[in-house]
């Protein structure tokens, strides 16, 4: 394995992190998305944590959420400040342990973090995309990543588990290549947006589209626009906290200070909070990604795309062993989603365990550790594996 | 009555409305805000419905929310499109009949609708505030509307209404002139803003105040910052309907074509609607009074400014009976806030009912016709003139 690494027993993951891209190419270098236009070629930056047993029974793929990206787990340098996006999860021990499995995350397509997205270079004009990229959908996503599997020799992954949009990953993957999983565990997610969600995501996207930077996309070779794209993230974590949660670590307490200040400047904790964010997050992040992934999300609907409308015609495709959790104060994808989601499941004789774990966190209650989730993934897990 | 005109039996309102406005000044031609800042002189536009009666003991003061005016009810012309905001609440043989009682609504201080605001002229420089207009708080508000009732020579108000903003202005009219009224009633309202509607609040204010043409509020000689404002009013009424309405309202209906668009023009209703909300909005409202307004709202705390940080101390000073109403599904203010007012003031043994009205609508519902609110509020008020 390439950039591997080991860290020490400091408490954070001891383990090995690999660090690839795979370049892909459909016929003519092109792969054929969903709405009819053709991309490519198309990398998929991808890391790999564990070792593939001898019969490439032990795969987990990880699919990951809108901002996430393919740095799961563990350092890349002892440096880091932080690890992986969910490495409370996975590593040596953990939820999902990577001294039994070989775990895969590949960043998005569309996305900005190693992946091509409409930051990469467009081989026809050797100049970003831009607005020119695409407009990508769930099923495009995750077409690429079948690519990427099939590329790593594996003809059925043990699982394939992921949170919010990662969860959409997650259900397309069982609609679209059933024989492909053992087992799915969709977290947090839907088997399509609300009113509601769409609405979050439009104002978000709005704000980007209405910063005087974002012109049409095509920014890359002037300033970016950080003040709409930090705003999208302000919008987005409101909806990622429940109210309680932002009532128990904000409330009301003022920043710096005991008195208000008759400024706009941000008075509340939660204000500096969210401008922290959104300031952080631009650094990251491309606003196009935000654009095209929230879009790609907005368009996902289980029912419409392989039930002609019908929930449970879509999940009688399904033939994986599942877990779905959802979370009580998740009012981004609350849990009567994740229950017509097992409803329909049911319908179809699927084997699914559901459990709904009370968290006042919020939607990003799957991403913190402590919650019940890593034994009930764990568990889950190795039940799968003992039926094999 | 100036501009006065009635209406013919058209199913509208008939009666009268009466526009108007007053200008009033403190020693100096200015009053002191709660900063401690001087504003002056002071107009405060309103308009009246109905009659007042020779003891003057009929008037009931309507409160006004965050975007509205002083035009709560009926037609200022025959041709004009629509009534004032709450025309299926005031008006002859209504929830608030203006055959029995003296309707005033004028227009709160910070807002743009002839009220002085951060849009009107300051005569230190000849140019509209912009950013110089003073950060004011719903103390200052309410202190401005009781120099327009000392105006009319009411000495007693039979009953203050309000809903939301308006109902906060309800609350603080009850703290600071607690003889002055016999009745109040706080409508899907709350005693402060929690951690998640302070968010909801900055998160617009940054959306104007990023935007290119807001220029530090100085902006009135030049182009208007309408995409940030119109941004912001998205975000709000997101938060005024509840998941359930959006879902009932548009659920993922597509807009004007049967088929996804690949474009980022909006493909769902709910994304029209809200585009459309939008741009309406910048049509009618300042982007500075949007800020202003809404840092009043997120300021607003009774048990702070009245009760040294005790909701039961400070609603001790209250002497008014009271109505209180929320809605199940109102998520910005939620029936949990309603509940702790009406616990504070059965704790000080105040008169009060509280009505928890089901309603899918959320926030909005105080706004709509057919709730039950309109029976509940006249047969409220018949109740308090009767026992004067």
């Amino acid at each position: 394995m390439s950039d591997y690494i080991e860290q020490d027993g400091s408490g954070a993951t001891v383990g090995s992190v690999a660090k690839r891209s795979f370049t892909f190419a459909e016929p003519d270098r092109e792969m054929t998305l969903e709405s009819g236009a053709a991309l490519g070629p198309i990398t998929l930056a991808y890391e790999t944590c564990g070792t593939l047993n001898a019969d490439k029974s032990n795969a987990v793929l990880i699919l990951h959420a809108l901002t996430g990206d393919a740095h799961v787990a563990g350092y890349h340098r002892p440096e880091d400040p932080k690890p992986g996006w969910w490495d409370s999860m996975v590593g040596p021990g953990k939820g999902i342990d990577t001294d039994r499995y070989f775990v895969i995350c590949s960043n998005v397509l569309g996305s900005c973090v190693g992946t091509t997205g409409p930051s990469s270079i467009n081989p026809a004009t050797d100049r970003p995309y831009g607005g020119d990229f695409p407009v990508i959908t769930i099923t495009d996503i995750v077409r690429a990543q079948k690519q990427l599997v099939d590329h790593l020799g594996i003809e059925k992954l043990l699982c394939v588990v992921g949170g919010s949009v990662g969860g959409m990953q997650v259900l397309e993957w069982c609609a679209r290549y059933p024989d492909m999983m053992v087992s799915a565990i969709p977290l947090a997610t839907t088997t399509r947006h609300s009113a509601q969600a769409i609405a979050f995501n439009e104002v978000a996207r709005q704000a980007i589209m209405t910063d005087s930077n974002w012109n049409s996309g095509d920014y890359y070779a002037s300033d970016n626009p950080d003040m709409g794209l930090a705003v999208a993230r302000m919008i987005g974590h409101i909806t990622y906290l429940s109210d309680e949660a932002m009532g128990v670590k904000f409330g009301r307490k003022l920043q710096d200070r005991s008195a208000l200040s008759f400024e706009f400047g941000g008075d509340f904790q939660v204000e500096s909070y969210l401008r922290y964010q959104g300031k952080k997050f631009v650094e990251r992040f491309d606003a196009n990604s935000f654009l095209y992934i929230t879009k790609a999300a907005d368009y996902f609907d289980l029912a419409r795309d392989y039930g002609a409308g019908s929930l449970k015609r879509a999940i009688a495709r399904f033939k994986a062993r599942f877990l779905v959790v959802s979370y009580t104060s998740d009012w981004l994808y609350p849990t009567y989603q994740s229950k017509e989601m097992v409803k329909a499941m049911k319908q179809n004789n699927l084997d699914v365990s559901f459990c709904e774990i009370k968290a006042k966190w919020g939607h990003d209650a799957f991403l913190l550790p402590g919650t019940r989730l890593d034994s009930l993934i764990s568990g889950f897990l190795t039940g799968v594996g003992d039926d094999l």
